[in-house]
């Protein structure tokens, strides 16, 4: 059994896999992945305990635009739910052979595996009824008019004056919880590095008494937090681009945050002080890890920003009262 | 612990996924899925406790094209272990959610995840000197032309007289193990259905002392038969789509075999009686399984048949001698 006080669940943000600016090529992914390895490995050589969950944006777009592109040669696309299973495999795939390749280098001994996790949603979750999240190509009226028909996508504009402005929205309903979380757990408590709930986890709801995969995505670090509860770790730590949360972001008194209490950043997020597409959902999973979970601490730092943090060095902090 | 004369690992047949003459959307294959999970949900219910593992040669195939299709608005192409990673995401998902609908259908308490799982060759294997299995796309002369230059893909010509004769071949190297072994164990013995090594697993070598992913397609049986000896099951069963295996096959004196004892069928297999790209390999696993990792028995049978074959009422058995 791994010190209690070393257990951690590490969400990685987009950039731990794919640059903004990249395309996207394999070996600017392995490059990217690479370094994220060598920052996580330092960890585990510290002694942490980690699980890992990550985004998958960038790559799921990608196989929604070959999916719609393989068409012209007769091959039937495949379902939203489906390409997120894909990109777990994918990333899942680069990330425990980086992670393994890395801990051979410095000499420790400690196996890194990936589950294909299916992620349980409320059927009647609000957002089903109002999606928002882009996903996929961007189209122009015409074509954005025939999917909407064929297809019953909710097509949105979204760039009102490029060539190209509509995009498919989906919901992204709230997680409820990872449902191989026995599988992830025995994992993770043998002492193996589980990789989970990749991309926010595959979306599926309960209907008519069977599971069945809904066309949606689940915010990863709301999803992350879920997959934190069920480990029963200690620290949920989210690694993204920026090294610590702002209050007023944006604003002349901007300021960053070392160290909040709960209450604290409940107050703060109403106070709309997080982004909803960027910060919010970072600080709700954080509230949500702390207060309803009984996490001793959640963290939100830069990537290559995490021992230091872990040693109270840098990060925001979301703590108890 | 499960009853030991009661340990099996299954290598689903393609057309436990996709049939021939379907065109691959995903309600086709849904269908079929679920179909495959109430057979296998059978033998859960008699007390088997399973191992799965499957192909993935048409979802792959697809996958390679629209790789090449996406290049058309700037989604740069993953290379082909990225690929097979991602189908053991696509049919990973598909096959734990369709097993365990089909558990609770008939109020059986069962989980089934799968692994990612990757699968040790030889830098050297033979088989990197000359490749043979088509994989993807055909494809014109000119383009076949600057593929192989562009890419150094080596592309054969493989349809002599079709519009499109070529096809880009890749090595089909001999599986040594799974690398994700002890994760595989660790949910198998706890009692999960676990499902790993799709499609033969993601092939990876060792080079400069790190382990790198390479272009080429394994097969699935000899996989499944790697991973049935790291996991001591008492049987290895595959399951295809005809009920027994023949001798003589496709000629006037052509039988099928109830039961053949490894002996038996080395000299059989050496004599020429099962097609290399067919029976061959599924025969030659069975071999191994018995010969080299003293597994009880091997059964080739049909997806429907897979209880009446080990109730011993049909399927061909290989047994020690």
């Amino acid at each position: 059994m791994t010190d209690l006080g070393k257990r951690i669940l590490i969400a990685l943000g987009g950039n731990a896999i794919k640059q903004a600016h990249e395309k996207g090529t394999y070996e600017e992914q392995l490059r990217n992945v690479e370094k994220t390895a060598a920052q996580l490995a330092k960890l585990v050589q510290r002694g942490y305990h980690l699980a890992i969950t990550h985004g998958n944006g960038p790559q799921v777009g990608a196989l929604l635009i070959q999916q719609e592109e393989g068409q012209r040669l007769g091959i039937p696309p495949q379902p939203m739910d489906v390409c997120g299973a894909m990109t777990q495999g994918q990333i899942g795939y680069m990330l425990q052979q980086a992670l393994m390749n890395e801990f051979r280098k410095i000499g420790l001994d400690k196996l890194a595996a990936t589950v294909v996790t299916r992620v349980l949603v409320r059927k009647d979750d609000p957002d089903f009824q109002d999606p928002s999240k882009p996903v996929g190509p961007f189209y122009d009226e015409e074509t954005a008019k025939k999917l909407a028909e064929e297809r019953g996508w909710v097509i949105k504009k979204v760039k009102p004056n490029a060539d190209k402005p509509y995009r498919r929205v989906v919901p992204s309903p709230d997680p409820i919880r990872p449902l191989e979380a026995d599988a992830i757990k025995k994992l993770y408590d043998s002492g193996i590095i589980v990789i989970a709930s990749g991309g926010g986890g595959i979306p599926v709801i309960e209907e008519d008494g069977k599971i069945k995969g809904v066309e949606a995505v689940i915010d990863k670090d709301l999803a992350g937090e879920r997959m934190a509860e069920v480990l029963g770790v200690d620290i949920f730590m989210i690694l993204t681009d920026v090294e610590k949360v702002k209050l007023n972001y944006g604003k002349p008194d901007e300021r960053e945050i070392d160290r909040m209490t709960v209450s604290e950043a409940k107050k703060y997020y109403e106070e709309g002080h997080f982004l909803p597409g960027s910060m919010g959902p970072k600080v709700k999973a954080c509230i949500r890890f702390v207060e309803e979970a009984g996490g001793k601490a959640a963290i939100i730092t830069h990537l290559e920003k995490a021992l230091d943090a872990l040693e109270g060095k840098t990060g925001t902090w979301i703590v108890p009262d």
